[in-house]
């Protein structure tokens, strides 16, 4: 680390600084320029947190960190790439992975028509919310177990692995019991209790990034489950919030491409949220498989107005049905030499 | 709710849209403009979600909601303002409330050094961390249990009430039996098992606005509470994530203010993360307090530079007791008529 | 135009502002709910702006737009796509356009390096700035008319059309006796008087997207260059600015998508600009091709680290004909049926 | 500045950086650690542009500069705040300096019934657009020269100096006739060659924030103008854009209290364009004060639902004098020791 001192900083403080380095097991390698001076905390097994408390010390500018904080998640320290395998699907070679289902299962018959429409148009997993994350108290919160039990059924039958959102560290263990995959929602990247919980859990799990995360933010809520023990993490780009209101959220595909650059693991994106406007998934998808996404997450809903979640962000059968014909044919001149 | 029909709209389409307004229970006012045909959904006993479906449906361009989405936490509802009382400290009543304490509670020396002179410079109530949600696993993550049973003992000595964060549903009723206030953080604003959880407790809740939550969300997810049975809700607006680099966030005063306006219950600022710089403090404490701010909370360590957490936005003793005493002339003030 | 009355409005308020939108020339459509009263201004002919200020008047608590504001650069207005030609290279016709050169014109060397091998990797049109908008005095400003002469020189021996940046009206006409096509940059996009001068000059327009402007924003900017006269207008997404630090702004290409949809004219991307970040250009350019953009702005310097401007996020000559050739394949595919 | 060399830099690659940064006049203290080097460019004379551009060079992971980028406008260079005189006005002294007026001159009787009444309420300037920077080619552009005359004449009937928005190089010459203030509009902040064209001007300058320009780029916008060799510049903190959709901009008063900290000039906020919302404006006058603003600018109409522009934002008359009667007392109290 960089503690870079003020210009007005004194003799003493600058001292206090070189001491307090060298106490927290750093060398000390200081630079005196002509208006101020640089101090390099050098090492690996120092105390870094102590370090970056000395912000606060008299005299001292700013702090300014040089290595990742994160490290398992890191292509520096794992080099290649991460397959995570759910039930046979294999995330993160060369195929690109199709997860799709309604938001929310509503019922019974919407989910077995889903799974077997997006089944048959080529979808590898299926998606689908039992308990679900609403910005009203007011609004549909999901069916619950129900839903899981339809979920396992619809898997059963389809042969497609599922996928569904756990909201709260006291519904791991029975919606663990039913999903392939377990979802960490986006209000929730930095719901630590919960990352802790999931991480111990002997499932893959897909971490969607928070709305305001950075992707530094998203790799370290990531690092909380590969250093809690579980390595089969995915992650998944959903959009950020900006002021732009002409979409739901901004789907940011610069920070898909980044997190695969600085992480070893599978990053999919999903144009549903992403852009929260049905006209513009197929573009969108489109877009994220030349960015080099692994996978995509696709929202469909045999009738969308009628959805009790996010109809107006949800491609309809045919609708989805065109969609992979579209990507089969891109994912065809893909294995020819892509970008 | 409006339903504005996109200028392509058939007639089918458009009488397709009023048979669904009525059989979800609304009135359907239609007013056919020259360009296109505009369909009012009148009434306050329909099924708001499935007219918010209709998005999806052939022909609609958009639907636009009339009245806000939140009932309980508004001024519509209950006029004049809440006034929350924890343990003796009126929260929402004219005087300005201040609680301050460390970040995180690191050790029990440090804990009452801290409480006892923030309580000799005029603090209302001690806010002390014991479990601390950290970006990333590396961090500090709080002493838990231990640092309960101080933050107690420490509020027994000064007479001053608890603060203190809950993360997790699992330790609510560990924290409910220590604290008289629990705290739900910013990354959690919207984790709505806690809030579900929380909203059963006879305590009250401060509710801190998330990062990059509207002020519309916060207040529904203060409607979380409410509608769980909590009225004693407090808001804590601490700086939401902008692109500006210079402060940590960006302290929204304006929508504190809004939140105020909007809705009947307390609304404090928490000038320490919302800017992440000490030299600031006092100048935004002042400027919540001219916002119209019920109260301020103010991270106080008596070592910062040692401080395992936020220490660069700590103030020390000596400048914790300087903004007391600024403050208090201004709120002399305040008595004589303010804006 | 809605006219959301405030559930307190009172009858005489209502009426008043019934009278208002008569006196418009407006139809005034009322719906009386059991909570509150919506007027309709229905009609097209009407003075708009004058609606918009009763949101000032009593009891009025909103006034909600229908239409879009925009209007020659609409899809509804003109269907089907425009076509730009610039000296003959058609933007907006099924090939995609790339613009290749040096972010700032160095030296006659610089640039005469970089034109050969960008036309002989396959690039469509040449770029380079002659006048540079900088964030600080103190950096490199431009050649001005020695770079011009330089472009033009360059320009005929390669064959390539030229762009460059016009900052200030004053500098239009020269300008324009040396470029195919004038640039208004992403600083510039609402600066309206230099909207309207360009509009007036026989070239053809490259508006790039402001960092914080909205795509209705960016769409109204063109607005005032078709009103002026100017139908020949290019967009460029080039990055809008948010939270985000990983990368230098945050490449919206569904803000791509979306502008290509609400609007008939041609729209290009700008991954250098859109990301900052050399190693995500190849992956941002092919997911804008997938989005749907009809051209690529690249940057291009035969050794970035010596480069006056933006080194970073420039390719040098062999990254960027490896970058060619891979959207060359892509491109092929795409002859084939894309999304 | 500090070069940090990615962890596989070659031998090779550390010694040509450190060559460079002689070559720049810079002495490059090396700093060699276990996992990576880092090389200081230590020294004041050097080519500072032509280290950043190592950034490109290979091996380099970043370049951190350590010294703010603006020089004239910075308190390291000026010690004491500079006081701005507009014609007897003293911006930057211990008063609070209110300058109010309609957003647009609509006509003479608008403009003169709103001078009197400011004048009267205790206003220190008017304010007044004569030339308008509107999102639509559509709407409302202002009056030009005949409105610069009526706000001379109302000048000097009320003795109010005048401050009034220039757009276009073109048209400095004429507004410094009339007016005593020019002001950059927020949109113009990074208008580099109007800077340049107003800082000859022999008359103060206000400088509007950029809606998405960080503190950091304000300060260098106004460097632009003391370096052009205009020192009388005031800042004006106007609202930044995010994603809150309550206010129409986030006003963002730590900015203003950092740019106050940062620089020597000046700094008025703008609580008007600031929050868009007119029920908000005293409680962030309020605030504003509390933050340390110099002056506040506010939007004032004789009937704000009449107004050509920008009536939700503003107050009327009885509503100015009521907010310049609170200020009062709350100014009263600042003589007698403020936070």
């Amino acid at each position: 680390m960089i503690i870079n001192m003020s210009a007005e900083a004194t003799e003493e403080e600058i001292n206090h600084v070189i001491e307090r380095v060298k106490e927290c097991d750093y060398q000390a390698h200081v630079s005196r320029g002509t208006e101020r001076t640089i101090i390099g905390a050098v090492g690996s097994g120092g105390r870094r947190n102590e370090i970056e408390a000395l912000r606060a010390a008299p005299g001292v500018e700013d702090i300014i960190p040089i290595t990742q904080p994160f490290k398992l998640v890191s292509q520096q320290v794992k080099h290649g790439r991460t397959i995570v395998d759910v039930r046979g699907v294999k995330i993160g070679d060369s195929d690109l992975i199709v997860m799709a289902g309604p938001c929310s299962v509503e019922s019974r018959d919407q989910l077995f028509e889903t799974a077997r429409a997006v089944k048959a148009a080529g979808a590898d997993m299926l998606r689908g919310g039992a308990y679900k994350p609403r910005t009203s108290p007011y609004d549909f919160q999901g069916l619950g177990i129900e839903a899981l039990e339809w979920l396992k059924e619809a898997s059963e039958e389809t042969g497609l692995p599922v996928v569904t959102e756990v909201m709260s560290e006291a519904d791991v263990e029975i919606v663990a019991k039913y999903a392939d995959m377990l979802q960490v929602g986006a209000r929730n990247m930095q719901n630590f209790s919960l990352l802790r919980r999931v991480a111990t859990v002997n499932l893959p799990i897909l971490l969607k990034r928070g709305p305001s995360a950075t992707v530094k933010e998203w790799l370290l809520a990531a690092e909380y489950l590969l250093a809690g023990g579980n390595p089969n993490v995915v992650l998944c780009e959903r959009g950020i919030r900006t002021f732009e209101t002409g979409t739901r959220n901004t789907l940011d595909l610069a920070g898909l491409a980044l997190a695969r650059e600085l992480s070893h693991l599978p990053v999919i994106a999903d144009p549903s949220h992403g852009t929260g406007v049905r006209s513009l998934i197929p573009a969108m998808s489109s877009a994220a498989v030349g960015a080099g996404a692994d996978g995509l997450m696709i929202e469909v809903h045999p009738c969308p107005e009628r959805a009790l979640s996010d109809g107006p962000q949800s491609l309809d059968i045919p609708g989805f049905a065109q969609l992979m014909q579209s990507l089969r044919q891109r994912a065809r001149t893909f294995a020819g030499g892509a970008v």
